[in-house]
């Protein structure tokens, strides 16, 4: 099988799983508050690429660890996703009407429930966390895993990159400025799943932490620069949103900023630079091997 | 010392160290991104009548904690208190300009750093709980204080209750509803309070812990109850808010639903079944006893 057949099956496999464990994490319409309930379920099922909790999964397999433990930390990195793209979306940022390929949380219900359902998910993952009752995690791990969690989430991770996002909207600023931006907005929630997965092991060692740490690095940052390349060529149908927002609102981008043949070459780096750091892992790696690939060369 | 002067102290005396504590978790504004940073701030410092975090340290002192250990937990209930509030109060929600007697954070900032500023307070509230380094807690603790307050703030909780209360506006609700909505909206914070102080002592009995939940689901109904009576004949200049907002937007409340007279006398009974559930406590517990009087009797 090659290993881009490989890669795929992997994270079609990632897809179902963490579909069906969110099914049974998120509550029910049948419970009250059921409009919350359902703008809840709206907006985190049925679709999204999923690759935060593949990258939790993916992660825990190159460690030995059986990947029906790994539900809990899969469905919180989702759901912390799935919260800020909702609220990303919402009139007063981003102002998107289409997301995932269908009408965005605030179009489909209002703009009172998308915030308050943002925020529940946000929540949700926490509680996933703390609730776990795999028996896979001490609770040492738990914290650990909670901790780390919050630092990538919070002001001084994703949701610091999306106020720097905002605050960069029409300034001139440099690539410096930029990468750090990005760092936290997408960086740091990549970077937690890769650890939250090195966290489901305990017998993770220091050189193998500090390896998947470096490579969530690469290729968070390959990731968004991928996004950035997205937004000028990318096929609207594909990618499941309007093309050229970042031009349209005056975004500073990797493309813009260094030209889309620079942006494709410092892509191309960050995946060569991911894919040394995995030097140190056998066979069960390859699904993070091939997610550095597929980062790079995605249509959407 | 009347028990009022004795209660209006520890008050003063939570108000303080919580303010203190605060200072130090919220991130300063000379990091990145300080525009952020800022409103965090702004949005959490200075005013509030800190019951929630008084709540904690109340339920700490009732078992025998030193108070200096309880600054996690009061801290995070106090965040997840700020972060409801500065987006309960956007446009989308309640739309109000004046919160503790000053701008909203969205007037005074903007609607998208608002949106931005409530998710990582509560954000905030976890990483702090996870990274309490006071020693006091073991993980096990943590992770049951984690669990409480997230549920307590999630769709099941406080998030729900204010999904149910936007529904509500201009439906025809029966008294059963208006607690639920209630009993989730306010109730569940307040409970979660208590029970993160009842939590901090790992030598809490079954029966105190019953006792003190129950206490806690008291007074946060009278609290609701007296909020209520407070919007219809409260002083614009104490409540630091508009009055008769309620009334305005058509919101079903205690007042509206049982009348002025019957909103009062539940709060009442609801102040003396608080009263009753500390019956077993020593002195140590006054400051639980002088807090249900003040919810019921206070002008702001």
């Amino acid at each position: 099988m090659s290993s881009d057949q490989e890669f795929l099956d992997f994270l079609r496999f990632s897809q179902h799983r963490v579909e069906n464990a969110l099914q049974t994490y998120l509550p029910n319409t049948s419970k009250a508050p059921s409009r919350l309930h359902e703008a809840m379920r709206y907006s985190t099922l049925g679709s999204g690429k999923r690759i935060r909790p593949m990258l939790v999964y993916a992660t825990g397999q190159a460690l030995g660890i059986t990947l029906d433990k790994l539900n809990a930390p899969a469905c919180a990195v989702e759901l912390i996703h799935a919260y800020s793209l909702v609220h990303d979306d919402l009139p007063a940022m981003d102002d998107d009407d289409l997301r995932r390929g269908k009408e965005t949380c605030h179009v489909k219900f209002d703009e009172a429930t998308a915030i308050l359902t943002g925020d529940a998910l946000q929540t949700l993952a926490f509680q996933i966390l703390s609730k776990d009752t795999s028996g896979q995690f001490s609770a040492e791990s738990k914290i650990k895993m909670i901790e780390q969690l919050a630092f990538a989430s919070g002001s001084r991770g994703m949701c610091g990159g999306q106020s720097m996002d905002l605050d960069a909207v029409g300034q001139d600023i440099d690539l410096v400025h930029l990468e750090l931006m990005q760092i936290h907005k997408t960086g740091a929630l990549i970077r937690a799943s890769v650890n939250l997965g090195a966290l489901s092991n305990s017998e993770t060692s220091t050189d193998e932490a500090k390896r998947l740490d470096h490579y969530a690095k690469c290729i968070g940052l390959a990731f968004q620069i991928k996004d950035d390349i997205l937004d000028v060529e990318g096929d609207p149908m594909m990618i499941g949103k309007t093309r050229g927002k970042d031009a349209k609102n005056e975004k500073p981008t990797y493309p813009s900023l260094m030209g889309l043949d620079g942006a494709k070459e410092k892509a191309e780096l960050l995946r060569q630079d991911a894919l040394d750091q995995l030097s140190i892992f056998d066979h069960a790696a390859a699904p993070l091997r091939g997610l550095a690939e597929y980062i790079v060369s995605r249509k959407h």
